[in-house]
């Protein structure tokens, strides 16, 4: 029958610039995987997308190994289970996986995670109560250390991440300025999730019109944008402002522009030492142990209350998950990257 | 009488350039101060030059109020009560004072600090025991926070900041590298501080030389240099490493390189990202509520068993300040800058 068949996406060869193309990635139809005892057979149902798969494309050091050349992209999915030969899953359980970029997998019931869907769609938790969500909420509240009364300034911030930091800024009290590409990103910061000013980092005064929306400086900035944006950050930081490095975006898109007109990094260290900034890059996974519980609690409670939202940016089909990816990364998603893999 | 007459070295212009010279600086006889009712008079007898001083001769925002245009430049000495009309000072009393570079001065007795000097010159309040060593071991501990076991990595070895630094990192069973300019000071890391590895900076394949220094990378790197020295620290940091920005002598000394050569900047802030190091800029005072005394506990007690040197580079006369100053800028400095103003 039909099902007798699965696809996958393949790494295909390593992006030789920081720009990576379409040509990396091949779609493969193979046949349907087979569980071994003690192994669920799972229905990808929707495959999460994020920036740090671009990184796992290198063959470099990284906090993560390489993706290998003709084995699928990694990424994380939430599932339908479809045969279990595990005594914790039975057809129908919906669960959290490490799968990759595929249909089906057959996989250990040990990475599985069963999730508790109340008043949620379970897609949400590749988003804000995710990865996403943690990320923000630890490099907020670890690293950034946000209290009344502070400005706040999130790069990227419609996307997963960005719109969670900002939100959750607004309920602790700071002024919230949001970074995003085009009006209408910047519209929606404003009229949905509440922030106090965007910024369009497209506009050529993009300097100028931040310091603007700045006129207290800034005390906690989240950093997932780099380059430019940082370039122009910089001078508006307070003193002991803090700076969680959580992505450089346009590091990954390949548009780095290497201003040389002035010597940035001299800026950067000199405001650092004169104004002493903490700067600190993280994964979310460092603190999962400690801080992942009050996360889920405190998010999902909000969640629950209409206090937070979240937008789902979704792509029919994982035969178009490499262009939806790349289009990611050129800033061109709105919202939480999805894949739905199976209707 | 002779002691009637008074010198002060004053800031005579703001320099042009990061570069500062001789014309900066005038040397002015004054008539002796007088003391008003609560106040002391004090002899200086040594003064200390110190890196911070050179971002005081701007007039740019920064930790601290600039210097001004035709007053005497700022800096803390040992100094002599001669007259006092406070109960608190009595002729004789060995003093710290903030009076800047002048030879007397007559100053609240509120702002004396009577210093105890038992089995050390009075000059050690000035360095190892001073600003300078409080400003080596709360950067080390605080932000550093050093393991046995793990490599450090300082510059301007010799200097009375690092060279705590390091000593301190031996004592705690951490490797400690030095960076340093020239043979001499190479050698005097390695045979009399104990230092595990020496580098001279000027040599063309410093980055080299390091990297073959620090076989298992660099856990703490105490920033006192920048420039190109940071540039070869970067990829040799490890993942959760700490770097406590303390100085940048090279933006001091208005010898940037500004290397377009590569994007340092994205180098910097990729390492940040990847390695989750954390970077942070620090003037000692944020400390000093919480941790002067333990900070004088442990290094006096180590200074009296003899487990710490410290190294004085002593000029003689007032006048000669501006001269060893700008010296001390462009590293031609051997341990801690000190002035003798009185005999």
């Amino acid at each position: 029958m039909a099902t007798q068949q699965a696809i996958q996406v393949v790494l295909a060869s390593r992006p030789a610039t920081p720009r990576a193309s379409l040509e990396n990635f091949r779609v493969e139809t193979v046949s349907m995987p087979v569980p071994s005892a003690g192994q669920v057979l799972v229905r990808i149902d929707t495959l999460s997308l994020d920036p740090y798969m671009r990184g796992r494309m290198n063959d470099s050091k990284s906090y993560a190994k390489p993706a290998e050349i003709g084995q699928p992209m990694p990424g994380e999915s939430v599932a339908t289970v479809l045969e279990s030969s595990s005594p914790e899953f039975v057809p129908g359980d919906i669960v959290l996986v490490q799968a990759g970029w595929r249909s089906h997998a057959a996989l250990d019931a040990k990475g599985l995670k069963k999730l508790a869907v109340e008043g949620f769609n379970a897609s949400a938790y590749l988003g804000v109560l995710g990865m996403p969500g943690f990320t923000a909420w630890s490099g907020l509240e670890v690293i950034g250390k946000p209290k009344a009364g502070e400005t706040l300034v999130v790069g990227a911030a419609t996307g997963p991440v960005g719109s969670l930091v900002g939100q959750l800024a607004k309920h602790k009290g700071l002024r919230a300025v949001g970074i995003a590409g085009g009006e209408k990103k910047c519209a929606y910061l404003l009229d949905e999730l509440g922030f106090d000013a965007a910024i369009d980092h497209r506009l050529p005064n993009f300097a100028d019109e931040l310091r603007s929306a700045c006129p207290d400086g800034i005390d906690v900035y989240f950093e997932n944008i780099g380059d430019a944006v940082w370039n122009a950050v910089v001078p508006l930081l307070n003193q002991y402002a803090r700076v969680p490095v959580c992505g450089l975006m346009a590091q990954l898109s390949g548009k780095l522009s290497h201003d040389t007109s002035k010597d940035y990094l001299a800026q950067t260290m000199r405001a650092v030492l004169t104004r002493s900034l903490q700067i600190r890059g993280f994964i979310n996974y460092e603190f999962t142990e400690q801080y992942f519980d009050a996360f889920i609690r405190e998010v999902s409670a909000l969640l629950r209350e209409g206090k937070i939202k979240h937008i789902e940016d979704v792509t029919v089909g994982l035969e178009n998950a490499p262009q939806a990816f790349l289009d990611m990364l050129d800033g061109r998603n709105f919202g939480k990257v999805l894949v739905q893999v199976s209707a």
